[in-house]
């Protein structure tokens, strides 16, 4: 592969030719957005997340968008819930492709609102290539992801020197019966940040590969649920201890973990001054 | 360090005791948002830090925020570039901590503003630290980093199935002289994207390192100058020809690297229908 450099915009004098162009050619064609809803927090979604929301004929929707999310859709857009959430998948992911292809050559502008970033996990990108390949325009609208909720709302950053020199997010999910499809050695790096995600099944079994591979046990771990959302619970331990935490006192889906010396670093008291606020509603339906 | 559950929002009964409440009880003490201003596109900022730059005092902004991110902030409101950006520090670390305590003790509301997101590279925990000490309040604001913004506009996922089960945040930056700090055999996982921020100038380094500790060769990456802005460039060539590539063709700083195999899906022709788009001002201003 040679190297090429192309432009973003409107290059005067090149000729547009992609999907998105012979899609929007065609009369009657809807479009597709796939839109990061964050982490549950409304005041942490996009400018252009809450327009298209605005805009959108339809929208649909995980069952990890938060209540407040779905609070900035107006009255009158349709809502379809696909349901994805650890345990619950009542649309598999085929039938949400086709369902979104079908809207989409039905003419409707969609709204398709993750929880999260749509192009980190989620299967965003299989979304994309259904839709795309049916010649119906779509793009990504990026979403604040989990862990960088986390972090503000219990304050503490997710690099920093002398602590963390890179941030890593990993899922820490698995197929029935399959094997945990982590490269064990390459994540036990302390100096990295460690964001694991949809893995509060498996904490015992990655917490302990990651010990077995050289992280040190006693390296702090914090547990969040439902990150930056009014119901958000913390719970901190060491590698070594946050397995038997979390089962002696579980927290409610979705849980990320931060593994890493920044963790150490995470407010643990309550937070009077919690980020999130009533009035921002205000604000979020602007 | 045992289990201990901590609850985000106002827990009921329970006293407030911490750094903020006692700065809040000052009179006349300012505060301080460290607020992510996202890769450059003014859409791309969430809805609460154009809320906090709308009711600010002063902005303290790097130079890395976009002029159009710039342009958020009411006509009325100081500004103090503290430009931060490779090869470039007119202000260093301990004087922009300096100033951030000096304008909160001054009974100002301070947007610190930050490119991407300020828990993510950047020093934002040192200035947090600083402020934080001085008892005035203070809060991180999640921003959309540049590797997402990247995606976004190329279109491509940023994990895929097949193609890549996480993502990895690293800088290639050193201080002069020093030796990249880097792990490069945990760095050398194909199935994992890595985001090099700040590595235009070793990039022949770290793309020897990362082949000689295992990666392919010929393992796709993507330059990309200015994400999400009417400027962005991108250079697409493989891991052993990036820094070539990039020699023949230099891009304008910022520039990231996405190294991986969802590099491939990026779109590399020009964008007719970039995200950016000038009415987008209008929204932002709001």
């Amino acid at each position: 592969m040679a190297g090429k450099t192309v432009t973003g915009g409107a290059a005067p004098g090149m000729a547009a030719r992609n999907l998105n162009d012979a899609a929007a050619g065609k009369a009657g064609l809807g479009r597709v957005d796939l839109i990061g809803a964050g982490p549950g927090d409304p005041e942490l979604l996009t400018l252009r997340a809450l327009r298209l929301l605005q805009q959108a004929d339809v929208v649909v929707h995980d069952r990890l968008v938060s209540d407040e999310v779905m609070a900035c859709v107006p009255a009158h857009v349709r809502r379809i819930p696909v349901g994805k959430a650890a345990g619950f998948h009542p649309v598999p992911q085929d039938e949400i492709n086709a369902l979104l292809v079908e809207l989409g050559l039905a003419g409707l502008t969609v709204a398709r609102l993750k929880g999260g970033d749509p192009t980190i996990f989620g299967r965003g990108g299989e979304e994309f290539e259904a839709v795309i390949r049916a010649g119906i325009p779509c793009d990504y609208v990026p979403g604040i992801t989990a862990a960088q909720g986390a972090a503000a709302s219990a304050r503490f950053p997710l690099t920093h020197r002398g602590l963390a020199t890179g941030l890593r997010h990993v899922t820490g999910h698995r197929a029935r019966d399959a094997a945990l499809d982590l490269d064990w050695a390459s994540l036990a790096d302390p100096q990295t940040t460690l964001a694991v995600y949809m893995g509060a099944a498996n904490m015992a079994e990655i917490a302990a590969e990651l010990i077995a591979h050289g992280m040190p046990a006693d390296l702090p771990v914090l547990a969040v649920s439902q990150a930056s959302t009014p119901q958000e619970r913390r719970l901190r331990a060491t590698l070594s201890g946050i397995a038997a935490a979390l089962a002696a006192e579980p927290l409610p889906a979705p849980v990320l973990f931060i593994v890493g010396h920044v963790a150490a670093l995470a407010e643990d008291g309550a937070l009077p001054q919690g980020l999130y606020r009533p009035e921002w509603r205000l604000v979020a339906h602007g």
